[in-house]
């Protein structure tokens, strides 16, 4: 079958996309079943007349999305994408929840509120609100693509109150921040286009525009947020239509950008044509400082915002939306009711009540109390235990620190160790948009108390001085060690 | 502009549909604003050197989803998307729900169930249950792509009773069958490629598959339901990977296939190497006769199944299903966390609570006794009022009839006269594939009451009757009449 893998050299789809595509589409069909063999690159390229690189780069995204994997001295085989843990956030979910994770185990690996602070009887009382109340019948009923119409009120109600809301704005209801992301792709990306984002990202992001054919322009993260002279760089060379950007407490670093970046960036978007797409979904957590302005309400009317509840409230109810001109708006819901009609009307009617009386301010000053106090125990505890020579971010809020260990070490193949002592974390590697850093991983401490944040920072500290120690020793002490 | 649109003839994806999709995109993002001319389709053509066919389906495709419309003499003209409806089940609903329906409007347009029938105490008591249950937790926090686990728990139970589970099947939650459609197509629907299903079909699906670059490949449906003979050739003839069908009580046409052909479908597929994904939304809603065994339950293991709780109870609250062999639902899976990370788990919750009370058998009981006194009134009054030479499907169930006017009568055209008169329909354009019958039409029946619809229908046959009266007076007659 290799020989003949169809491909379309004058496609505005690059070939390694072309390539990926065919064969994780055998791959998900069962063509190529379990534990197939995969033909070297040199061997593919030349049976298929391809260049090498081409086929490397369809191999790492196969790679990437957990379809195939490499044996050291065997060659690459398929996985079946059950048995391979993606790097999502869900996917993580799935392992921590079914079954549960053991009570033992220190997970810095969601980034998701912590249970522990859900104000259960509240929310009980707010359900049973909503089942009694005037309104059922319609949240019942088939409704619009746009959502459902009382939360749309209230929340363009805040956002005018806020200066958010463009005079020409509107808000279109999606399952979850990461439906508003995939739906404003299918509507606005082409296949072939390239887009701009931050690397690392949110890998949700990154896969959405991967799945819908985009090209990827990465731009790096500092502590202050994206680079904004590469973005210029970028722009300068390139066509870009859209920039996603996440400027608070940004998703895996927590890394915020300064508000004149941020007028600098809105001025670099406008000279380029490009679109800001701004997601906001942790602006919320803040649990120091005063609040910067978002990019959207210094620019109400240019720019797309992604918003949720879900890191302050019920994840597992799927609230999020899209605010953006209308017409951007009218193109969305024309996008959205063929992907689900619209989304389920309850849950948006449980969150409005919750705002609407009040229960989700006083939550929301309870997480972020509890945030700061979670945060402040992660980052005293990285100070105090990481060996000497990490780096890591000092978030004002969010849920996330981003840590970079000294070379040589290697939080991928660190990870197993962690684990086998009772503490996870994400490797850096998961979220590059490039080749990524080695020594880089993300900690998600707005899940666990700060006793259990300070437990397991102090294990990490541990295990990571202790493995560069072995790595210093040289040659044989590198052999000694089982990571490779 | 115009000249500089750049398509790929090499690209696997049609050239009309490139030139679709350039012009939507300009539209979409304001490039071509509301009222902008669009060229002649021979000038169009003639400036970027293709076939005018090519152009003429590419504008076909951008009328059909309410982007452009054609005014007699003067050319085509950019609709903005919002003030155009299309043709949608829940477009409509906005268009009676935002503002509601006036309640003289007697509307067969929508196929879902009857307000009327919700038990929404029942409701109210159910939802409050799952809010003081003792999963409350778990429904708030981020779960796994693949559902709420006690929902799939319990409908797996259900399936594997009724001999729908084949051995390696699985089953994951979804926001509704359309979502279920739209994520089957995206995992295993290519660009390029040809997708089979019923024409006329449920426009939901023709839109998903189209969104996703396939090429249509329409079977006419009898009162039989799916043409085997055409369906046979065209297998013969083509690569089909995938056969979309809606065996029982079909949308729009009502229309059901024997369990004979049943048998025969799944040994034609089986011989083509196509996989049968079966629609079985509308089967629980049999007013009379003994069911048929689903395409699935004839061939569990092999045959893809999708399904929804929206036909029966609350369609707000958009909970379905995909059935089918673990291989494709791990597919899914990947797809879904990239597409939303999952549904929302309080509908899902509410309705497994629904379901597991006993309250969803005696509720579906009540919606079947109703369901066959609407479904008696719809046919013996389209018996009594269609005028002669009318033509129309007699199902046992379901929320459909197909209505085929006698020539030369236009059902697209005679709808503004019977809105007029307070009465409104879908015309059958809007489920084509092909070009479609411009005499036919789909009465839903199921959200009405049995008075209404006598009354309704009664209306419709006056008009059609008195206007294919006036029509065979002869051209002066036409002329006369401001249908266009």
């Amino acid at each position: 079958m290799w020989s003949q893998l169809q491909l379309t050299p004058e496609s505005a789809i690059p070939l390694y996309r072309q390539l990926f595509e065919r064969i994780r589409d055998r791959i998900l069909l069962g063509d190529l079943p379990d534990g197939a063999r995969i033909p070297a690159t040199r061997e593919l390229a030349g049976l298929i007349g391809l260049n090498r690189t081409t086929v490397s780069a369809a191999y790492e995204l196969l790679e990437r999305q957990g379809l195939i994997r490499g044996h050291v001295g065997r060659g690459s085989f398929v996985e079946r994408p059950a048995r391979v843990a993606a790097p999502v956030e869900s996917q993580i979910a799935i392992q921590t929840q079914f079954p549960p994770t053991p009570s033992g185990i220190i997970s810095f690996a969601t980034s998701r509120p912590a249970a522990e602070l859900f104000p259960m009887e509240e929310c009980s009382r707010t359900i049973a609100e909503v089942a009694t109340g005037a309104d059922l019948g319609r949240i019942l009923q088939l409704g619009s693509p746009l959502g459902y119409e009382p939360l749309r009120d209230y929340l363009r109600h805040q956002m005018r109150a806020a200066g958010t809301l463009g005079p020409s704005d509107d808000l279109l209801m999606t399952s979850g921040c990461q439906q508003a992301q995939d739906l404003l792709i299918r509507t606005l990306v082409q296949p072939g286009e390239l887009v701009m984002m931050e690397d690392p990202v949110y890998p949700g992001l990154r896969e959405a525009l991967q799945r819908a054919g985009a090209r990827l322009a990465g731009v790096p993260v500092t502590a202050e947020g994206l680079d904004l002279d590469e973005a210029s760089r970028i722009l300068q060379r390139e066509r870009i239509k859209l920039i996603f950007v996440t400027p608070t407490f940004q998703n895996p670093t927590g890394a915020t950008l300064p508000q004149a970046a941020r007028a600098d960036l809105i001025r670099l978007a406008a000279q380029h044509g490009a679109t800001i797409v701004e997601n906001d979904v942790y602006s919320a957590l803040r649990y120091e400082g005063e609040p910067i302005p978002s990019i959207k309400q210094t620019s109400p009317g240019e720019v797309i915002q992604l918003g949720s509840f879900s890191k302050i409230a019920f994840p597992g109810l799927r609230v999020g939306w899209i605010l953006a001109p209308r017409h951007v708006i009218d193109s969305c819901a024309a996008g959205k009711q063929w992907m689900d009609l619209h989304s389920d009307h309850l849950s948006q009617a449980v969150l409005l009540q919750f705002a609407r009386t009040g229960r989700l301010e006083a939550h929301t000053r309870r997480v972020v109390a509890a945030g700061a106090e979670k945060l402040a125990a992660a980052l005293s505890a990285c100070a105090d235990h990481l060996p000497e020579g990490t780096g890591f971010t000092r978030p004002a809020g969010g849920m996330n620190i981003w840590v970079r260990l000294p070379h040589p070490l290697d939080a991928s193949a660190l990870l197993r160790h962690a684990e086998e002592q009772g503490v996870s974390y994400l490797p850096g590697r998961y979220f590059a948009i490039g080749r990524g850093e080695p020594g880089s991983l993300r900690l998600s401490f707005a899940g666990l108390e700060a006793s259990r944040i300070r437990e397991g920072i102090s294990i990490l500290g541990a295990l990571f001085t202790q493995e560069l120690r072995r790595e210093r020793q040289g040659g044989y002490g590198r052999q000694a060690t089982a990571i490779v």
